[in-house]
C-alpha cells in the first residue's frame, strides 16, 4: 500500500508514525513544503523569548530518524502543486507521487488582514507573520538592534509574541481592533485580568484600536490609527489563521472554511483522509463546525485516522477547545465555550465568577486563581475559564475532563479532589466555584418562585 | 430547633456552619473536648517543619467568630461523657445539653500499636502521637536540643512527621513493619520511588522492620528490633488512626469500626447524624465499608448532613480515596484503589506503569512523572497513583474526576487536555499512560487469540 501524506507538521508526522505502527509493510511518503521536519510551532514564541535555547531544540525528530527508524520517506522542500483524486496521484514540482491512500495535513496559514498597505506573509522587510520556523527565525533576527516592536492582534499568538519580545528587552505595543485580548479563550471580564497584568509588566496594550493604514518605512514601519501616526522598528501581524484547504478545494473535495471530514477523518474523496489544522471540526458544546487548531487535536486526529486506514475504526469526537497559555507572570486556560461564543450559538447561558486561592489561607505562597464557569439553564457545564499565576493547568484540565463527560454544576461541586496543605486547599477552588454558582442559581430560582 | 454537635474539628465545624446557612433560627451548640476551635490537623506536620510559621496560623476562625458572626455557641474543653438518645440529651462534665438534632463528629484517634512497653497517647515523656494541636506542640517542643528522632510507622502522618523533623535538622529514622511506605496510597513499585528519594535526602527508612519492644529511658527512648537495640531522643508513633465511635456505641448506635450512616449521614438513632473521620464510608470502587479519613470528605459530608437536616436531601456518594502528600522534594497522589487493595477485595485487576515528563522534551525544567493506572478486565479505571516532583496534583485530580464518572482506559487516552510548551506536553502524560496501557492490553488480547 502506498500512503502519501501532504504536510510534515504535527498532524502529518503523527499520522505517518501512527500508520507505520499499524501497517508495518506500507510505503509511507511524507511531503513537506518547508525545509524542516516536524517541529513544535507552539514553541516558536518561547524560542524567540529565549526560554528555549535554540530553534534546533524544537525539531521533534532528527531528519535521519524518518528513514532509518520509522521507515518513512520524508521529502522536505517539496510543495504539492495539485491532487488528482481520479488518478490517485499527487503532483509536485519534483514529480508525481501516486497513492493508494492520501492524507492531507496541510495545516493553517496566517490571516492577512485587509489593512491598506500591509504586506502579506513574506512580502515585508520589517513586517512579520508568526507561523513557521522561518517566520520565527526572521523575527528573532530582526530583534537585534530594534527597540520598539508592534504586534497587530491580541489573540494567543500575538500575545505570546508580545511577551517574547518584551522579555527580550524591547518596548512592545499591542494593537487590537476588538475590545479585549484572547477573545477566543476568554470573556472580557476574565481577559481584563490578563491585559492588566501584562500592562503592569510594561506591555502597552491598546484595545479597540484598529490599524487604519500601514506602511514600511526606512528601517521600520509606520501605522495610522484614528488618533495617531506611530513608528516602530518592526511589526508582528497575528490576526488569526485560516485552514489551508485550497489544494483540497481545487481537487474537488468538500471544503467549508476547512476540509470536511467525518468522525474517522475521511474526506469526501475516496481514500483521501485529512487531519490537523486544515480540517473542519465540530464544537462539542455548540455542535457548530469550527477550526480546532490545537496541536493536541492534531495528534489525536492522526491516531483516529491511522486506525481508520488500517481497518480498526475509532472515532474522533467533537472538540472541547481546551487551551492554555502562559504570558509572563500570568496563565490563562479555557475549555468549552465562552459566554460570548455560547450566545453567538444561540444557547441560553449563565455564568459565575469565583476568586479562590491555590493553597489554604494559612499556607505561605498561595496565589489568587480566578475561575469562571459557563453553564446552561439546568446547570450543565458549557465551558470555563481560569486565570492565575499558577495552578491553571490543573483546574482547566479537571474542568475539561468533567465537561467531556457531560458534567453539571452539582457534579463539579461534589467532585472529590486531593488535599494537602502545601499543594491544595481542602476543597479545590474549582469545586468551590461550582458550589457558589449552584447557590446563586438556587436563590435565583427561589426569588423567581 | 436545638442542634448539638459533638466535635469541633473540620467535620463538626463545617456541619455547624452549613446548618447555620440553611437554618437561620436554629440554636446551634458546638461541643469540643480540646482547647482550640477548628484547626487544620493536616497542617500540623508543616508547622512542626517550619513551613507554616505558627500554630495560631492554622486555627480556621478566631473563637469570637463563632458567637459574633456565625451565631454558634462554641464550648471548648467540653468533653462529652454520654448520650441519651431516648431522652435526646448529651451529658458533659459541665452539664446536660438537650437536643432536637444531634450531630456526631467525634473524629478519629491514633492507633496504639501493641508494642511491649510503648506508652499510649499522652502517657510518655519522649513518646508522641501526632493527631492534635497539643500533640504537635509537644513534638515541636521536644525537637529543641534533640538530634535523633525515630518515627514508628511509614504511613502518611509518619512520613510527613519524618520529613518535618528532617527539615528541622534532626537525624531521622523511620521503622515500618510492612515492606513499603504509604501502603494505603501506593503499591510497592510506586512507593519505592518515594522511599528512595527520601533516603537520598538523608532519611533512614527501614522497611519490614517491626519494633519488638520499647521503653522510655533517661532523656530518650530505646527500641528493640530483631537485630538491634537503638536509642533515640524522641519517638513519633504513627501507626494509623481508628474512628472514635465509643460514645456512639455506648449510646446504642450501630457501629462497625466506624459509625454506620446512610447516604444522608443519618445514624441508626432517630435525629442523630454523623460525619467526618468517625463514620464508616463506602469505597466507590470495591463497595466495601472503609474509613474515609480525608479532610475534604469531612467537609462534603457536613454539607450533605446539613442539607438532610434542613429538608433538602442530598446524598454523600461513596469515597474515591483521592489523596496527595508532599514529602520534601517528592509528591505522591492516589485515587481509587491500589492493585493490592483491589486484589484484597477480590477484583480482577490489571495495571500499567508509565514514565512521562511534565513538559515537552525541548522545554527546560520538565520533570519526570510516574503514573500507574489500575484497571479492570474491560479497561474500566479502578484507581491510579502518581509520583513526581511536580504536576502530581493535576494528574491525580484529573484521574479522580474521570474515575468519579466511571471512565475507562479509552476515555483517559482520548481526553482533550490543555497544551502550551512552558506548562504541559502536547498530550498529557496521563493520557499517554492510558494509551500505552490500551496498547499493551490490545497485544495481550491478540497474543491470547
Amino acid at each position: 500500500m502506498h500512503i502519501v501524506i501532504v504536510g510534515g507538521g504535527a498532524a502529518g508526522t503523527s499520522a505517518a508514525l501512527e500508520l507505520r505502527k499499524r501497517l508495518r509493510d506500507a510505503d509511507i511518503t511524507l511531503l513537506e513544503g518547508e525545509s524542516y521536519p516536524e517541529y513544535s510551532p507552539c514553541a516558536l514564541p518561547f524560542v524567540i523569548e529565549g526560554a528555549i535555547e535554540s530553534f534546533d531544540d524544537i525539531v521533534v525528530h532528527d531528519p535521519s530518524f524518518y528513514a532509518s527508524v520509522a521507515n518513512i520517506d520524508l521529502r522536505l522542500d517539496t510543495a504539492v502543486v495539485s491532487i488528482d483524486t481520479a488518478k490517485k496521484v499527487v503532483h509536485t514540482a519534483t514529480g508525481p507521487f501516486p497513492y493508494d491512500v492520501l492524507v492531507l495535513a496541510t495545516g493553517s496559514a496566517p490571516f492577512h488582514p485587509p489593512i491598506p498597505g500591509l504586506p502579506g506573509p513574506g512580502e515585508g522587510k520589517k513586517t512579520f507573520f508568526l507561523k513557521t520556523m522561518d517566520d520565527a527565525k526572521m523575527i528573532a533576527g530582526a530583534l537585534e538592534g530594534s527597540t520598539r516592536a508592534l504586534v497587530i492582534g491580541a489573540g494567543l499568538v500575538g500575545m505570546e509574541a508580545a511577551v517574547a519580545m518584551h522579555c527580550r528587552g524591547l518596548s512592545v505595543t499591542v494593537m487590537e481592533a476588538l475590545p479585549s485580548v484572547l477573545p477566543q479563550m476568554l470573556d472580557p471580564d476574565m481577559s481584563r485580568i490578563v491585559s492588566e497584568s501584562l500592562a503592569r509588566e510594561g506591555i502597552d496594550i491598546r484595545l479597540g484600536v484598529p490599524v487604519l493604514s500601514y506602511g514600511e518605512r526606512e528601517g521600520g514601519v509606520e501605522v495610522h490609527t484614528s488618533s495617531d501616526v506611530e513608528r516602530y522598528d518592526l511589526c508582528v501581524v497575528a490576526c488569526g489563521v485560516r485552514a489551508q484547504a485550497s489544494l483540497a478545494a481545487a481537487a474537488g473535495l468538500a471544503v467549508n472554511g476547512g476540509i470536511v471530514v467525518d468522525t474517522q477523518m475521511r474526506t469526501s474523496a475516496r481514500d483521501v483522509y485529512a487531519c490537523g489544522d486544515c480540517v473542519l471540526s465540530t464544537c462539542a458544546v455548540t455542535h457548530a463546525p469550527i477550526l480546532g487548531q490545537l496541536g493536541s487535536s492534531a495528534v489525536r486526529q492522526a491516531r483516529v485516522l491511522a486506525a481508520a486506514v488500517s481497518g480498526y475504526p475509532d472515532t474522533y469526537p467533537a472538540t472541547y477547545n481546551t487551551a492554555i497559555t502562559k504570558l509572563g507572570p500570568i496563565q490563562a486556560g479555557s475549555a468549552g465555550v465562552t459566554v460570548a461564543q455560547a450566545e453567538r450559538a444561540g444557547l441560553s447561558v449563565l455564568s459565575y465568577r469565583f476568586k479562590g486561592s491555590t493553597l489554604p489561607e494559612y499556607y505561605p505562597g498561595g496565589e489568587t486563581i480566578l475561575i469562571k464557569l459557563v453553564y446552561g439553564d439546568g446547570g450543565r457545564i458549557l465551558g470555563g475559564q481560569v486565570v492565575g499565576s499558577s495552578g491553571v493547568l490543573c483546574r482547566i484540565n479537571m474542568l475539561s475532563v468533567a465537561l467531556q463527560q457531560g458534567a453539571d454544576l452539582a457534579f463539579l461541586a461534589g467532585m472529590e479532589t486531593a488535599y494537602t496543605p502545601p499543594l491544595s486547599p481542602t476543597v479545590d477552588p474549582l469545586c468551590r466555584a461550582a458550589e457558589m454558582a449552584l447557590r446563586k442559581e438556587e436563590s435565583r430560582r427561589r426569588a423567581r418562585s
